[in-house]
Parts: structure tokens; C-alpha cells; sequence
């Protein structure tokens, strides 16, 4: 760590995850090594169970700590009643850990609606946004893109998706090193007039503020891994389904190619000496590589990994939580907002 | 022809699509020699071009006829004015074929929008049914599903899902030959309780006819490919993403492979020595072999083929139209919207 850099501490969420604890405590310890004595994780959930698991990887003097969790939200509990019911979760601590400045971030791969909601909650909006997003980043033929919202908003109104737009913009200009992201609304057909009543208002707000923006207007479903856009803006349902379609693609192509290989001895040959291709394409198509979703809007930096996290995955997730908080991705989007080209006065809020 | 069968007549548009004339009548051709002397196919559009055609293509004695149609409707030309300033398009002729009882079926590759205002506002509703819903047929790991609707109508209630529900199981049985095909809603969890208010109100709908409908609950955007359902109901902005999204992928991942073989010679063997294995794949991702997709809940059958068809894929499509006039599928939507359970009385339609 250089004299003078502030210190930045990670709340991980050790219980939550489907792949369990180990896991992601083997996540945390390999990103403790890849990221230096300038990141401390704080490892939070049972603390006996986290320090056996500890002791058991035997690491070196790095810089991780626990802060114990008596109580972890199960997969399908429903949010609401988890936040209600379990003030001592591990998603609880890590929140409070980071609304009382022990920690910059929150980082989990446990239950999604739990983690949005005691984040919301504990966290609240950043001032200005009416409703916080999760963005996504996803790969495309050209590299990759970043889409929001991919499940935090089932419903959404035209001045939600603006919003997604402006911070969008801003994550993948600070988290993808993207110069002037291009910003494209997520619908079923290039002209202004195509769409449900949702992306048709959304269109004439984006189209207000085209430059500013960089708004090059719709782009439909098989733009995105064509990679026309880097952020794509939707509203969370839509942006879920996709997500979760896109995220079982590996899969299906996999299952369907070995059904064809069986067919003859020259495929299978042939699939033997892919191996090494096939692989590197699975990497790009994996969500590990992509380190989790974010929370945008919240005041803190919130991750969610994916539920079935690797401990590769989770190093990911912690790193996308570090490049948040050095960027200053948070002040970044606030000042946007604040000062960007203000909405229409006369847009429904 | 069988003595006492009755020939069925299906109006194709020779003009509409992307890949020209001359594609459009060489599937007619292929159809025609397929589909015997029961089918007649009435080729509409320029009387002229398509005699030149069929001419240079020299096809025995087909049931083929032409009916000239002195206008044709482009790909970027918006719906209502093509319906209102061109009533001699080749779609347009198609449409009152049908509605005069000239042809029982119109297929057609065109402007998919000015296919579905043609149809809707020529050919009408069908008695009971509140929005007509493009069907289209999606390949599964376990074979294949119908989704719908995935473009008629870009915002729905939660009436018109339950009613897509009708007609999709009503397709899965007829057309893809499954016994009680089992109906899913696309939505963002399992539980009853999530997703957008649409999809929330339609559970309920849905589930008050469980057993009628052989309603399975939600299904997320993993389990389509997965094969979860026969029949995927969803809204037409969220079912015409994905479906176009769907279509893109083959075309990613071929590029994506492509590239990655690019870097060692011991893939690029593979990939020759596996090349017809892609092409059984590719085969099966293909819209093609799918044969267009269904414009369900119209007085007479309307089939909707890509606009880039190929002749199979044309060729395929009126072969759909055939089978759905053969199965009678419109009378068995009738009848089930008819008879079936009724919507419960308080529900706005």
C-alpha cells in the first residue's frame, strides 16, 4: 500500500452463496493476494465456521478479517421478510458495515432480492435517483456491454430508464474504459414509433438529450451481442429475462454439440482437437469473467456475484467492487444527475 | 388429390421479401412437388416478373396460378399507410383472397408489420378473441416450444395472455403434435408473487385454469431453451426480444468459434474434421426449418416467414399453412375460447 492511500475494506458476504462458504473464502484469499495489502476483506457470517475454513486453506498474513453473522438468508426466502426477520444476516451486517463507514462496499453472492432490498433499505437512494438499478455487464462479438436494469424493476416509467442511461453510461465509462459509451434503448424495432408505451416515451426523453447521452437510439434483441451498443438500457423485467436466456446459451450449445458429435467418430475427433478453442470461447461466455452485477443508485457500492460463484467468481465480484470505489464511480453518477441535462419538467417522476 | 378432398389454396406473396421474387417462387415450386396435387399455390405479385421466373425455373405441371397485384409493399414501409395508400399491394391481394374465400391461407415473407395490420384489418378477429398473437416455434434442448405472442402486441393485459394461452396449447397439439402440452408464463421467478404487474396478474388468471391449461407456473428466461414448456406466453415487446435475440446467436457463436480457431492449427483441423456436426447444429437453430411463424386469432390462416427466407424456408412455411388448414386449427381455437373455462367475470378485458 503506498504511504497515504486510503485503505479501502470489502464487506463480503461469506454465507450466502449456493457454491458455499468455502468458496467464497477461497475467493476472498485469492483476491487478497491478486489486489495487495491496499484491499482489506472483512469476511462476514458464522464466525467459527469462517475461521475453521481459514485455518483449514492455511493462508498467509493477508489482509481479511471476519465480523461475525448469527443468522444467513437462505436462496428462496423472500427479501422483504428476510429483512424484516433477520436483523443479524450476513447480508444485514455487510450492509450496516457499510452505512456506518466500516466499509466501502458490499459484496454477495447470495440471494439477489435480499441483497437489493436490505441494500436499498439500510443503504437508501443516492439523492436523485428514483430508483436504483442492477447493471450487468455482457459479452458481445466485439467485446463487451453493460445492461440495466436486469431485475431490480419489474415495472418501470420513462424517467427510470433516462436515469438508467446516465449512470449506465457512467459504469461503462469507468468500469470498461470506454471512451464516449454509446447509449441504446433496448425495443422491437430502429424507428421512434416502434414499442410498447414505455420504451416509446423513454425514446423521446433519450432523444432529448442525444449528445449529452451519446443516445443512438433503439436497438433490438439481436443488436445486443452484435455489440451495437456498450450500454443497453431496458427495464428490469425484460433486462432479467434476457439475462438469465443469455446465461443458460453456454449450456444448450454445449449439450446440442455433443449430441451431434456422438453421431460420428470424425466429429468426435474433431470436438478433441477444439478442446482448447471451445474453452476460451466458454471463458468469454462466462459470467465469472464479468465479476458480478452492480447495484447502481445506492449510496455504497453493492455486487452481487452470481449464486453459483466460483471462488474465481467471487475474486471477480471483489475486484469490480475495488475499480468502483477508485473510480469513483458513486460521485461520478451523482454529479451527473445532478448536473446533466435536467429532465423535461413536465415528465411524470 | 384424393376424389372428395377439397384443395386447399394458399395465397403466397411473391414480392414482400428481402432475398427477392425469384426465391419466393422457387419455394413455391419445391412446395408444390412436395405437397402434391392437393395444395394449389397462388403466386401474387407482378404478373410479368413472376411469368419470367417461373418460365426460366421450367416447372412441370404444378398447381401453380398467379394473380397479379400491381403494387408491393417494402421492408421499411410503415403498416397503416401501406394498408391505406396501397390496396392493390401483393399483400393486400393475398388478404382478400382469403377474405373472399379464394384461398383459405396467406403466406407471406414481407413487412411483417404491414402482414399483421393486412390480415387484422382485412381478415378481422375471430369471434372471442380479444388480440390476435404471432406464434413462433423455438428449438429446445428437448425438441421444440411455441412462444407467443412475439410482436403483435407490444403492450398486453393480462386477458390477452390467458387467451395466448388457449391458442398456443392449441398449436402445440395440432401443429407440433404434443399430447397436453404444458403452458408456462415467462417471467423473472418461480414464485407466484414476482414479476412486472402484468405478469403477476396473469398468474392468477392462468392459475385459475390450471388443469384446463395444463399450467406449469413461471418460467424464467433459462428454462426456454431448456425445454421447460411447450408453450411459453408472454407479451409481445418482451417475446419479439428474445426471439430476435435468439436469432442472432447462432451467428455470435460462429463467429466467436471462428475466431478463437483462428489461433492454433490444431483447431482449425478440428473444426473441418467437426464441420458436418456445426451443420447439424446450425440446422437446428435455424428459423427455416421452423417454417415461419403463425399470426393466431384471425379469420384465416396467415403465416409470417422471415423476410431473409431462403426457398426451404419458404417452401417450410406453406407447408405450416397446409397443416393448420388440414388440422383445422382456427375452428379449435374457436372452440376452445368458446367453450373453455371462462374468464372470471371481473376480469377487464
Amino acid at each position: 500500500m503506498k504511504t497515504g492511500e486510503r485503505r479501502i475494506r470489502i464487506a463480503l458476504d461469506a454465507m450466502g452463496s449456493d457454491t458455499g462458504c468455502e468458496v467464497v473464502i477461497r475467493g476472498a484469499i485469492r483476491a487478497a493476494r491478486e489486489l495487495g495489502d491496499g484491499v482489506e476483506i472483512i469476511l462476514v457470517g458464522d464466525q467459527p465456521t469462517i475461521w475453521k475454513t481459514l485455518e483449514a486453506e492455511g493462508p498467509e498474513a493477508l489482509p481479511l478479517r471476519i465480523a461475525h453473522a448469527r443468522q444467513s438468508v437462505a436462496m428462496d426466502e423472500k427479501a422483504r421478510r428476510a429483512f424484516r426477520n433477520k436483523p443479524d444476516s450476513s447480508i444485514a451486517v455487510c450492509a450496516s458495515l457499510v452505512q456506518s463507514g466500516r466499509a466501502e462496499a458490499l459484496v454477495s453472492a447470495g440471494n439477489t432480492g435480499a441483497v437489493v432490498t436490505t441494500s436499498l433499505l439500510s443503504l437508501g437512494r443516492m439523492r436523485g435517483i428514483k430508483r436504483p438499478a442492477i447493471a450487468s455487464v455482457v459479452p458481445t462479438s466485439e467485446g463487451q456491454c453493460v445492461m440495466l436494469d436486469v431485475g431490480a424493476n419489474a415495472d418501470c416509467k420513462p424517467v427510470h430508464l433516462f436515469q438508467f442511461a446516465q449512470m449506465g453510461r457512467m459504469y461503462a465509462r469507468l468500469i470498461l474504459d470506454i471512451g464516449n459509451p454509446r447509449v441504446g434503448l433496448l425495443n422491437i424495432g430502429e424507428e421512434p414509433s416502434k414499442g410498447n408505451a414505455l420504451s416509446q416515451a423513454a425514446f423521446q426523453l433519450l432523444s432529448g438529450a442525444r449528445d449529452q447521452l451519446n443516445f443512438i437510439g433503439n436497438v433490438e434483441g439481436r443488436d445486443i451481442f452484435a455489440g451495437k451498443a456498450d450500454v443497453v438500457v431496458c427495464d428490469g423485467f425484460t433486462g432479467n429475462v434476457i439475462l438469465k436466456l443469455a446465461g443458460s446459451l453456454a449450456s444448450f450449445g454445449s449439450r446440442a454439440i455433443r449430441r451431434e458429435i456422438e453421431r460420428s467418430w470424425t466429429a468426435r475427433l474433431g470436438a478433441i482437437l477444439m478442446k482448447p478453442a471451445f474453452r476460451g470461447l466458454a471463458r468469454r461466455l462466462n459470467y465469472e469473467e464479468y465479476g458480478g452485477a452492480l447495484l447502481l443508485g445506492t449510496r455504497g457500492v453493492c455486487v452481487i456475484g452470481h449464486g453459483r460463484s466460483s471462488s474465481r467468481a467471487i475474486c471477480k465480484a471483489i475486484s469490480v467492487a475495488v475499480r468502483s470505489i477508485r473510480s469513483n464511480l458513486e460521485d461520478s453518477i451523482w454529479q451527473v444527475v445532478e448536473s446533466d441535462p435536467p429532465l423535461p419538467l413536465t415528465v411524470e417522476s
